[in-house]
């Protein structure tokens, strides 16, 4: 089962500032380069690894700023298949350029895109769900991965799924009936009762069945992505990318291919549990790692990215990432968060992680720039 | 008021480690060279300060590690001044051999000890009580300051009073009935209904009779120290502190000389509401600051000791200093503890202040001595 696809090439949208896991996430060192696990490989690099066993070739669409990092990152990534935005045009135009390319270059081939900065713990039933929802790809469905939800959160979109398919080899498959914004937290309550699973923005299709959806909603955006894809694996690549790059349309792939493609009902989903977390913030990342032994000497759990030797605590709960050098003291403070680098530490709790961003904002205001 | 008294010769012993204001205090820079206020001068500075207009000379007595700093931060000091011990051998020697000095120089001179990392908010007060209690010393009497206690505390041992001595030029002094040690809480309270006061180590009296209470109660000590003194002000300064100074009984003052001489009948009090403040952790230390202007953006109040710009606080209060040239950024904690130095950063809340001490036990038994 774990053989590639011959027929698979994976997309991985490499962008997103990740404030909410400010000071440790950059805007020069995003969450995605991060290795929040502490498994020794950032989360793109942890993504790469998920992907190459399964799909015959990889692109990865980034900023320019972050390109040569991830190539630092990804030796294996050929430089053909690191493409490198001059400027944010949102996740059409990424990932629509990179399946224009693999079009291109494999007539029929079906593209798959997951993003950079996401876990996902469960590897094989991850490569279960997208041998399937490779099957329904090429019978010509657009087909996203549902998360089974693990508590009702108001910090994703959601999937109303439909009627099975019934295909052979996908014997999960099921029409998606539409995707719902970001609920509040009653009505999510109801999404989990409905049997709603989380949008996490994973797409499988037949390249040219998504750039012809492309063509039918966004025609002009279709024809600039085309004629850059035509150029890339030529001499002409660097001047068709920065030439017709600045001209195409700012859109989400949501807005712009899966949610007309849903509400003409091509659209499938393959609902999996695969133990996937966007670590959107800093409880979301205490929850991933467990507790470390021997930080603490009177038993509370404290979560630990990085050396035990850099922390002293003592009564103490919660998540600690040091990442200056220097020790942390932490004494009598339940469920804290206390984040430190070099130029700066963030302390605050588990309660208040997703009001980082606020603090992001407030830098912002102060024109600190060197802490972005 | 202000003239200074011609018989009046201040001592400072400058010593103690402060393990609960750590990681700001240690033991290569201890609290009394640290500018806990942010007046831009250090306690031993403010020592200084107050005691230069009162006193005809001040003799500053401390470890060898620290003479170089203390003489950097007091260039007034002569170097004759400056008693730098070879070993720590506790305070009857380290203010009786100052005692001694002066009372080879200045014979009939009334000497006063105060403790170089207390801070005394009320100056004016201060020097009138010292010269209440320079007036009763002159009669003879060995003479301490009882500060006005604030609060039952139990860091600190309290002073009886009795009888009035009613004597032209010191009206407030009575007579000490007896010392007693840190009390438990509920003894505390009571002390405080029957009017004890706080014994913050204060010491004035003519040095002849300091000197004799120690030839009465420590006579090898007080022979020791008499030799040192004597070849002080000689080119055998060095020789006679080497090889004298070893041999000295480590011992309180408070058990050689102001204990014994209260039961004798010998000790007065002054009695005074002097704004004193032994910055005993960082508790005391934050009620001693004002709350930062523009440090926090929701009104809370955070007391703050250094660059508010290297500060961003929302919906916290508490306590930060940042010492390390990075960003402290805290978000949605009460009475929090930040402390922040280029190689520790302690995060704790006021309440659990004491305790801070037993992170320093901690390092100690890391055998992290870099951080001590």
């Amino acid at each position: 089962m774990s053989d590639h696809l011959d027929d698979l090439h994976a997309i991985v949208p490499a962008g997103g500032a990740g404030t909410r896991l400010w000071p440790l996430s950059r805007s020069g060192h995003p969450k995605f380069l991060l290795d929040l696990t502490g498994s020794g490989r950032s989360l793109i690099q942890q993504t790469y690894d998920r992907l190459a066993p399964l799909a015959a070739s990889v692109v990865v669409v980034t900023g320019q700023a972050h390109a040569a990092t991830v190539a630092d990152q990804l030796p294996e990534l050929d430089a053909g298949d690191l493409i490198a935005e001059p400027s944010p045009r949102d996740s059409a135009a990424a990932i629509g350029l990179a399946a224009a390319v693999i079009a291109a270059r494999y007539p029929g081939a079906v593209v798959g895109s997951f993003a950079a900065d996401h876990v996902i713990r469960d590897v094989p039933a991850f490569h279960a769900a997208v041998r399937e929802a490779v099957v329904v790809a090429r019978a010509g469905e657009i087909v996203t991965i549902g998360i089974t939800p693990t508590e009702p959160s108001t910090a994703f979109g959601y999937i109303r799924p439909g009627a099975p398919l019934g295909l052979d080899g996908a014997p999960s498959a099921v029409r998606v009936d539409r995707f719902v914004e970001k609920p509040d937290a009653a009505t999510a309550a109801g999404y989990l009762v409905q049997g709603y699973r989380w949008n996490a923005g994973m797409f499988v299709a037949r390249a040219e069945v998504l750039l012809a959806e492309l063509a039918d909603h966004r025609p002009e955006l279709h024809e600039g992505l085309i004629e850059i894809a035509a150029a890339w694996d030529t001499p002409e690549r660097a001047v068709a990318l920065d030439t017709l790059w600045p001209t195409l349309e700012k859109v989400a792939i949501d807005y712009a291919v899966a949610e007309p493609a849903a509400d003409a009902g091509r659209v499938a989903v393959i609902p999996a549990d695969i133990g996937w977390d966007d670590i959107g913030d800093f409880a979301s990342l205490a929850g991933l790692l467990t507790p470390a032994d021997g930080a603490d000497e009177t038993g509370n759990e404290l979560r630990l990215l990085g050396s035990a030797d850099q922390v002293l605590a003592q009564d103490s709960s919660g998540l600690v990432i040091p990442r200056s050098g220097r020790l942390v003291a932490i004494l009598g403070l339940d469920d804290v968060v206390v984040i430190d680098t070099p130029d700066a530490v963030l302390v605050t709790t588990r309660a208040r992680a997703q009001e980082v961003k606020s603090l992001v904002a407030q830098l912002q205001a102060r024109a600190r720039l060197d802490l972005l």
